[in-house]
């Protein structure tokens, strides 16, 4: 324990903080420190300029929630004879250091790198906090020698204490509540916010895990709608989607290059060349940023392949495809709409895309995931059978599928080449009202 | 004119709106985009961990206010005849596109770079405006052959209507309106926040430039020492300007080598090479972001000279040097604690440095650039005048000038080598209540 | 026109702006400043104790988003040849002056006054606005003489101009809008908060009425879902519902000491004769406020009728009844809860009570009311129709049922007194989980 | 203390957490509900038309910060042995009661009634602790029969413990702190921020008091500052001043003419008899409300003294005088220009007046109330010597004195009569820009 508490500013929490030495040697290691380097949203600040945060301040977010919550539990339902269902405040360290950590093998750009590239960042997380070389386990091993591991089973959800790993992962955790109050404040997209310390005034921990007091059931109520309304106004935003697309494609085409043996030998190709092989080392991969990535596209902006410098240069200077809704039915019209694409001058492998996004606001399928609501005399009801809203959405899929395209195809006579009319004109008959028909 | 305006959703402002194609353009050049990569606040988030903005995001906040200034003017005090004092609508668009460039020439880790490479972002703007290569001259150029120059020569000060000039580049302009709300709101610091609105509502064009309402005296000055307090408070702290300094070594380290023919010749070297040799063209400039520079110190945490691969790993992992506070008189006290630093086993070159950062609160010196209150009658009063607490801050430097040095100094036990303890110890005794003695 | 708009500051709208003579001269008049001394909430502030606001920072309010959605219709929307769906701004004064006027009929103690006494504000609010005798009246002629029947018009829906009517009270409009914010604001809970720019946006002027882009279709869900929510955690409380219901018995039983000739006769009784006796003027209506009432209940403290002084000083000193949610099923069992109160030294008409409370979040069954959303080709969705959520709860009842009872009944035993218990006993035995069984 | 804590929800605090029975059932006596009857801004709802708050929010948050002192202090400063200058934490109930307590004597309209009936709400609070009749002193002593006096002796600033008493009234304490944060929220000017964390954060108990840790200066100084502001742009403004000023000559007439035998024997003149008289007892006191107020200037509206029914229809329906700064040599002006009031036709005793407001943003001429920073080897340095701000403004009073008179002496043609036009001719010839000449 540190001799004063030692506090960080942070815009959502307002101060975050830390009474162990080991929670800010965590900090203070280069793995972590890495976080400060790859965005938290992707591509999403090409919609929403200010959403340029990184993963560095959603991993103190989620230890500071994490913290607030050992905090109430201890105070208030502190464990008496073990297996009555209350809090082991024995159990607040690898709490917190799973909170810290819980994101820390998250790659640069991570999901489309991940998607090109097939890297788990799940299981770099559990790499980092358990291998050797790492100066995060250097730091975890100073508590007990197998703490590494202990901090990697919660977040691998094996943790035998259900409370612990509920509280890092469940479909009410303190990640989820970190990054909608972050994205929605650094966004400026009001629909994330939702009342933080009423829903941690009602949480309580119970033999099972978690469960919630059935008088702050508005409350999670409101929560869902805020993370179903974050998903469906700034995660699924078309813009963003469509910069990940133009993303995955270059990665793609450097990686095909590569492959063919006509990537430029340079800087750029020796970075990635172990991703390129699927053969590459924890350093190689905690080597890489936005930045550096970055770094490669301005390299190959002046590149000879065409589509590799125009891909290159539509990334960096955000210049998005269009895109139209698209239903499962309509799957047999999209060739027709790619080879228009193609007869227009884009090659339709590295110029279109079908991106689906979708998410489950609440989801019942898996019965061990249920939100739990406790009635005064300790029944448990199950939160979608007394929230009409939560009932309308339980079990059901909201987002959409698109079809990306250049803008070209639906342009304005001067983005348009005259000799490609004819293909403009019958790509755009296939579309009104944002839809697809 | 677009036919419908469109809008950029924005923290600060809610919304940024745009009304003209010109602009909208602008946005979408290389040249613009590049701010993206380029953070506003350089080292400051290693301090206040969530001050990741970029210049980007700023620009467009310095367009949103120069754009409501020129609103209200227009609906209030439209001229009437010409030299009535009174707004001619016919120089907005100017203002707006200076508004939103001001900034445009910043380079990567501007104040840092700048300082090591005798760069100047304010010539690179120019340049950036006035070239035949930019994009962003081509939009200007649509507007009329002379246009860019116009644009460039509000920035410099030049033009000939006081009143624009004014806007974008006064004591109290969109520029500093914007950064501090921004600034305060991406720290979560809360000290740069006063109220815009009212200040927008007590502005008024006169003949001289621009003149505040005798009534809004109070709100200006909250906006004066609000300024004040984020200097203080943030845009000051010792461990941001702990982090320059080790930037600032850890290029003139890059430098040094390379003139002495020792670095590397890699990507790094390759890139930096121009600025090396003073030698740079405008596409070696823009082609540098912070990612980019990151890349290089990523490259170098590996390098065979010791001081260069320390001061890449240090700035990239966050090691502050330590500091203390030092007066005019201590200069001469310098000397000895940086032999006592090279004598524990550090290069005093490279791990130690002063840095004094002042700053005026509120300056008369320049007769030009007072602030005027207007009377009911017409007549003017200069805000100093009327408020003690501006008063008490005018034309006096505020901040203060540190002494920088490696935290094992002044380390615990751990931290420190026993062969130097002679050494800490008399360094040690120099140092009081985080001032120098 | 005024020479210089004038503001008032305001928490919810930053400033109101008003630039008509004929609206400043309303708020000062006699019947409108009547509102300052007219809580919002009624007998919120029981509950969330902040909630003290008037019913004169509303109307202000309403005034003000009706100013912007004028503002930005006449911008964007303006009427080119009659009929053609556009805004036409000769409509602007009228929309301004029935939104600030929307709620000035408003009585004391609102919703429980005029049940019990059987008064209708908005009757009042249509005679103080064409009654010869009062202030606004005489402004409003001053526009022209058959413009308080517009204004009246307006308010009563019977207005031509659906555009007007539809700003005004429809299922968004800006009184709806305005107290969703306000009271989120004052209350301290922040359910009621939702994106107005973003809606005000999306509004649009058409030949039925006002429409909603498509694009803006989740702001417009949110919106509606904030306002469930609003009810839900705020309108509905139970604490609040406990203390209308003794404001109303405290009325009640006045009214029927007086009718049998028992209450005494001092001022609290000559001010509410003319209720009594359902013979009242508009000069006795206008006279009474909240502090009147409480002024009366005061006086009433330390009447002989034991009834009378013991709501009067609940209702003052805030002690509240316990409530039960009853299903309709459950309406039987009330008589013999009812006798048991009875029984334990309670006259049952005075100390307990049934108070059902139900919202309908989105109404479909009145064709007109439906919220139409716009394609770009001008094509309309009914918003149930493309938002789950919304068509989770469209044409549905949300809210409960209550029966409220002295808390002795369910008391610890200090608050209960040994001769009644088994009456108490009988009583807990129907009551579990808050609800009845 | 109470088996789960119990919150209320407030916009300042979020939420106030209530841990002890006693605190509960202060909140609960009828003396402490009569606080939400009384505004605790008096007339600045006239200006800042939300500030409608009353002193019931403000006690509980004053409360609230205490309870959060109390924590920090007990957490990280608790003594170990006796006299060392640490935190004894039994003295935290007798905080918390005087904290909640210690607003609890002011009266309707505190400061104007106060004035001219000769009040005084310090000796009122003291006596509704300590005096046996009332519902506060029987919880109180349910803790120990000599803690009344203990709660009050706090108050009263005679309490041994210098840090309970700090806590409660000093130049940085939580009465204040409060009031800043609560004003500023409910009138909507934001000036009264502060970053309240921070300084709670940096406050330390001492031997002598409370000192703030030297590192928290420029919070401090950001207090200091935001409450001159707050005095400056708030409390003075001169309509408020200007509906305080009619208040007062409306009482004062009222109490002339009920000495002349002239005032209607009605509720009203029996309710303020014994204050005419000045013989009250704690009964007639704690009667009074503002709403009760209100309601004799409504029975006042219609008296048949027309001095009397005018001012109370300016009160009620805000009619605010004008006003004009004066500066201390302009007093011997001021008979003459009360004369030109008398011949326009208004009786100058009771349609003009001077009111002086003037506060000290920092003071130091009393030694026991300097702010003390500690250094971290534990030198104190007192705040004004490290800030050149505060410096700036110790021991200056800032405010003005303001001539009050009739609106029709500078009026437009149509507010004036003919007949006295050489008296308002002479009348505006002595005013310029808002000053006297």
């Amino acid at each position: 324990m540190l001799p004063l508490e030692k506090v960080l500013r942070d815009p959502i929490h307002d101060y975050i903080y830390i009474k162990h030495q080991v929670i800010l040697d965590l900090i203070n290691t280069r793995e972590f420190q890495r976080l400060r380097r790859i965005k938290q949203l992707g591509t999403t600040n090409y919609t929403f300029h200010s959403a340029e945060h990184s993963r560095f301040t959603h991993s103190v977010g989620v230890y500071e929630i994490t913290r607030r919550i050992c905090d109430l539990f201890a105070r208030n339902y502190a464990t008496k004879i073990s297996g009555d269902g209350g809090w082991d405040d024995n159990e607040r360290l690898v709490a917190l250091c799973a909170a810290l950590l819980h994101d820390v093998g998250h790659g640069a750009y991570s999901h489309t790198f991940e998607h090109i590239f097939e890297t788990d960042h799940e299981e770099m997380t559990r790499t980092i906090i358990t291998s050797e070389n790492t100066q995060i386990n250097a730091v975890l091993k100073q508590v007990a020698p197998d703490f590494p591991e202990k901090v990697a089973s919660v977040i691998a959800k094996t943790y035998p204490n259900l409370q612990v790993v509920q509280m890092i992962s469940s479909q009410i955790d303190a990640d989820r509540m970190d990054y909608l109050l972050r994205d929605s404040y650094f966004t400026g997209a009001n629909y994330g916010t939702f009342d933080l310390t009423r829903i941690l005034r009602v949480m309580r921990p119970s033999k099972n895990g978690i469960v919630f007091e059935y008088s702050g059931m508005h409350a999670v109520e409101d929560y869902i709608i805020s993370r179903l309304q974050m998903y469906q106004q700034v995660y699924f935003h078309p813009v963003s989607r469509s910069m990940e697309v133009i993303l995955g494609h270059l990665l793609k085409r450097a990686k095909d290059l590569y492959l063919a043996g006509k990537l430029p030998k340079d800087f750029a190709a020796e970075l990635l060349q172990p991703f390129f092989e699927k053969d590459f080392t924890l350093a190689d991969y905690l080597r890489l940023d936005d930045g550096i990535l970055n770094t490669c596209f301005e390299n190959w902006r002046t590149a000879k392949d065409p589509i590799l410098s125009d891909l290159a240069q539509r990334f960096l200077d955000r210049q998005p495809l269009k895109s139209v809704r698209v239903t499962e039915e309509q799957a047999d019209l999209l060739p027709k709409l790619a080879s228009l694409v193609t007869n227009s001058g884009y090659d339709a492998n590295y110029y279109t895309a079908t991106n689906d996004s979708f998410n489950l606001p609440y989801a019942l399928y898996d019965s061990k995931a249920k939100i739990n609501l406790i009635q005064p005399n300790g029944d448990l009801e199950e939160l979608s059978e007394v929230s009409p809203l939560v009932k309308a959405v339980t079990d059901k899929e909201l987002g959409d599928e698109r079809f990306f395209f250049p803008k070209q195809m639906l342009g304005t006579p001067e983005d348009q080449q005259e000799v490609f009319q004819p293909y403009y004109q019958e790509f755009s008959e296939h579309i009104k009202n944002d839809r697809l028909i």
